[in-house]
């Protein structure tokens, strides 16, 4: 061993003691006669002084030091006469009496320390330094927490975590499948998983009850912030429940969580809101809880008083914002421009403020009489002070989702959003199906093996768009953490899905053969979920990027450029996969 | 919830209870007017008894139950009068008043017991029912309680389990690796990571002080019984440590295991042996040490008589099975076949007995007299009762080898191997390179990154053949369940290895630029090792195959049957790749 001790425990208590500290130069200070080197590894930073008039040559050394060099040292622990308050170590400091240099270093190409210098592309192809700063390694750190007390949790409700195969079948449907040539079975390719959903449902039949696995999947998609090329779930599946069993059991892990990571416990059943009231109330499946602002229908307010844009509106909607009265004009085309941006598409936007008499003074006073706006006042029940932000449109779901992003915008700019808040729901009764205008056909917004509600399953022949699913997410300020259904097991059930969702009776044979030939021989009621690690600990973390929680992740054309991967192959390698090259553009 | 208990917990003092179970039927009996039923989970077994005289209909309906029927039964837990002392539930059974069938079953291709009359083919193309057979199912508990408690106990150590990627880049020394066209990066590939090696070692250059993670790892080689496309292993690392370091640590998560997994209390500190010792004494390097019947070396004892099979060899030794002179004719003629069978290669084998009255008859008694003979005897500290068994050859290491596999045949036969007797040992010193008559160069024996021993390694230059490194591996019965090494920490000394491993500086940079340039910036002293999870779950399991403690595994040919993967692809999905089949044999 090459220490006693770390360089984040030695407290004043341990004055006196002869210890050994090895770890990374963080800073070198001289002062008078004296040089202090802060001492670094993974638990914490100690100082070291090394005095000249006592050992002039070994204090030599020490000046010769870099950053980020490794060494070792031994040295007495002494009081500081000095005290840094900031740090646990801060009432010692190690009076060397040796200094051994395990190893030099180059000078980084961006310094390591909280906040670096160094921009993304730098800091990603030294991922091995950028590790080395407090916040990341923090990540990091909070991660392993997490799937510790995951696991601790579900091992203690009687799952059992079971490996599912990494090489797997390729189904076309859903997002693009990365393949894997077979050398053994040419021609052949194995597919890494999306997720092990069809292998779980097979554990299911196959008696094992509480299954969870945290295991990487993979969607061959174009990336963006929060996505990645591979990424981790925490996969749940049970049998013999019902959805509400399912809630219950992952609600108490939510809480779980909070409470051993995050210090937080939530003791109030988490909102079971349906998808229906979310869309209409706050235009997402995902809303953010940690403020209310709920949308306000004003069709029947507002609509005939000659105001064309709402008169032909198949939507008119708003938002209060609470005490935003005073926003100045420059504030209100701020948000105007916000909600045109072709990213959001709103054609414009009608505001009204509540005067501290209680008069109402809006965009569009020339068409409604203060009679009128005090009735959309009301329907707002806002207060001298507020400001009421209404948009228009002639979709109702667009216009809701245009909403939303004004609702968001207008959280943020009045502080609302505090990533040190956190406010957890359940969105339930989801469509079973929605309609693809690409595809011209209906789609599973879930996936096709989720169970329809008992009571709409007459109307999968009659009427397939308003069937109701046993679905279910967990959101948390706005993010959707996890999903999960109650499963089809029933393979005649299975079957009617396939041909809903324009399966031939080949193809779902094909490609789903061995999960309905499997529910032919007893598959048990069955239902689960699925979390978002990446996502889960980002958010517990505050941080806006799923990358910061990776040890090395990808960057948005999906290359690791630490690692210089993908890369080509050599030509042996292609012939024995019997694979070739067909470039288009080269 | 469908049920209220589980079959498995219900005992003699929840008599009087109405509870509701829910599973599979395991079996039906006819008993007079009383129909039994043997009701399953993965928790249990509970009868379930219907009386045609109190309900005929629900009795009726019992009646025509199948095996493996997914049924919902509610009623009241009775006292048996025919107890079943075999299972913990056969003090009670479940007087019926209610039945539901939760689904029907097909009759099962195999019958789902403990012993099947399934084969191999037929039991993996249903795996799913495989696995509801209680020794299998048994097999992915044990799996789950190792993890946890490797999580456990690593956890309690300081160690962050820290996942690293699955798709990097290809490094086409050592095995063969699967890849992964990337549609973003068209003509280039990842990799499938064969083991998180250089990727743990950047985090130790990262400061991440204690990696641990258990992973997926894969390899395309030609598969065995005991390989697997995909395997999943134990992978650590740590900083700032010594060879004895990560021995002790290591050591003691063995022990760990082996107390909370299996109920054995290790005590004593596990041997150590050179591998010098391994293969001197014991002909490999993971030798069974739950018997000794060490090696004795005869060329001063038998050379030089005129039996010129003994006079020409390269190496005499031989091994003493105590008790086995009453072998027969017979019995010795299977052993000299054994040896001769072309896996193994002896040209023959020569054998000796000691005779109740300590004389020794061997066959060769023309060319020795008793007086040499005795002077053997005493080599082996043999007795009256025991059989000496003798190989020679003109390679002394391929002789070893065989007389290895005479010895654990001997050992079988002996009934010396007993499945549930444990011994543990640290292999060390292993040699740094091993010569190969392929490549007609020196390989690592470990991987490039081993660190040599300090004081061997003035002879890089000299006499690379004989340097040892600072590497070793943990044997448990004969089965090397994991293994590791110091890693060079030094950009210069990796670079020389990369060289005597006859990688141009060119080449080396190509493939392993990151970690040489990643230890130009203050690598810490690390080293780990790696466990073969599947092999310890199926050591601890008494499983001969990894496969029945992996749920989903392929088949010799790299096939999930079950999945019916690998398999073609679309047309679409390879033009997407830029991807061309390139069959030679259609």
């Amino acid at each position: 061993m090459f220490r006693t001790n770390t360089c984040g425990e030695l407290r004043l208590e341990n004055a006196g003691q002869k210890v050994t500290l090895a770890g990374w130069v963080q800073r070198i200070r001289k002062m008078g006669g004296m040089t202090f080197v802060d001492l670094r590894d993974r638990y914490g930073i100690t100082q070291v002084v090394f005095n000249n008039e006592i050992d002039a040559p070994l204090c030599e050394k020490a000046n010769k030091l870099g950053r980020e060099f490794v060494i070792q040292v031994t040295g007495t622990v002494s009081e500081r006469s000095n005290k840094n308050k900031n740090i646990p170590t801060g009432e010692i400091e190690i009076v060397a009496d040796s200094l051994r240099i395990l190893n030099p270093s180059e000078v980084p190409p961006f310094t390591i320390e909280d906040d670096t210098d160094g921009g993304d592309d730098l800091r990603m192809k030294y991922r091995y330094l950028d590790l080395r700063r407090t916040p990341v390694r923090k990540n990091l750190e909070l991660r392993h927490r997490m799937t510790m007390e995951v696991r601790r949790y579900l091992d203690s409700k009687g799952f059992l975590e079971i490996e599912t195969p990494m090489l797997v079948g390729s189904t076309p449907e859903g997002a693009r499948d990365f393949v894997v040539p077979s050398r053994m079975n040419p021609g052949q390719f194995y597919a890494l998983p999306q997720s092990p959903q069809t292998l779980k449902q097979l554990l299911m039949v196959s008696g094992m009850d509480r299954y969870f696995q945290i295991v990487k999947c993979f969607r061959d998609e174009d990336l963006r912030a929060d996505r990645q090329p591979e990424f981790t779930q925490i996969d749940c599946e049970m049998s013999y429940v019902e959805q509400d069993d399912i809630i219950n059991l992952f609600e108490g892990m939510a809480k779980h969580l909070f409470k051993t990571i995050r210090g937080i416990e939530l003791t109030e059943p988490f909102i079971r809101m349906p998808w229906a009231d979310a869309m209409k109330y706050y235009g997402s499946d995902k809303p953010d809880m940690r403020f209310d602002m709920r949308f306000v229908e004003l069709m029947d307010i507002l609509k005939g008083y000659g105001f064309s844009v709402f008169d032909d509106a198949a939507y008119i909607g708003g938002i209060c914002a609470k005490g935003a009265a005073s926003y100045t004009r420059k504030q209100i085309d701020q948000l105007t421009e916000f909600v045109k941006r072709p990213q959001i598409g709103a054609k414009g936007m009608v505001y009204a403020r509540v005067e501290p008499d209680g008069t109402v003074k809006s965009s569009v006073d020339k068409f409604y009489s203060q009679e009128v706006l005090q009735k959309m006042k009301e329907a707002f029940n806002a207060e001298p002070g507020d400001l009421i932000l209404i948009l228009s449109g002639d979709d109702a779901m667009k216009t809701r989702k245009q909403l939303c992003e004004l609702r968001l915008e207008m959280g943020s700019r009045l502080g609302l959003r505090d990533k040190d808040k956190f406010a957890c729901l359940w969105v339930v009764d989801f469509p079973m199906f929605e309609w693809s205008d690409e595809e011209q056909r209906l789609m599973a917004m879930h996936h096709p093996f989720t169970h329809p509600k008992d009571e709409d399953i007459a109307m999968l022949d009659t009427d397939p768009a308003s069937v109701r699913a046993d679905a279910y997410d967990m959101v948390i300020n706005g993010v959707e953490v996890g999903g999960g259904s109650i499963r089809i097991h029933d393979s005649k059930l299975q079957a009617k899905m396939f041909e809903i969702l324009g399966f031939t009776p080949e193809k779902a044979q094909e490609q789903f053969g061995f999960l309905m030939n499997a529910f032919k021989f007893g598959a048990p009621p069955h239902g689960g979920l699925a979390y978002g690690l990446d996502r889960w600990v980002s958010l517990f973390a505050g941080l806006d990027s799923i990358r910061d929680c990776i040890a090395f992740p990808k960057n948005n054309s999906g290359r690791d450029v630490m690692l210089d991967a993908p890369a080509a192959l050599d030509q042996k390698q292609l012939d024995e996969l019997q694979l070739a090259l067909d470039l288009k553009d080269k």
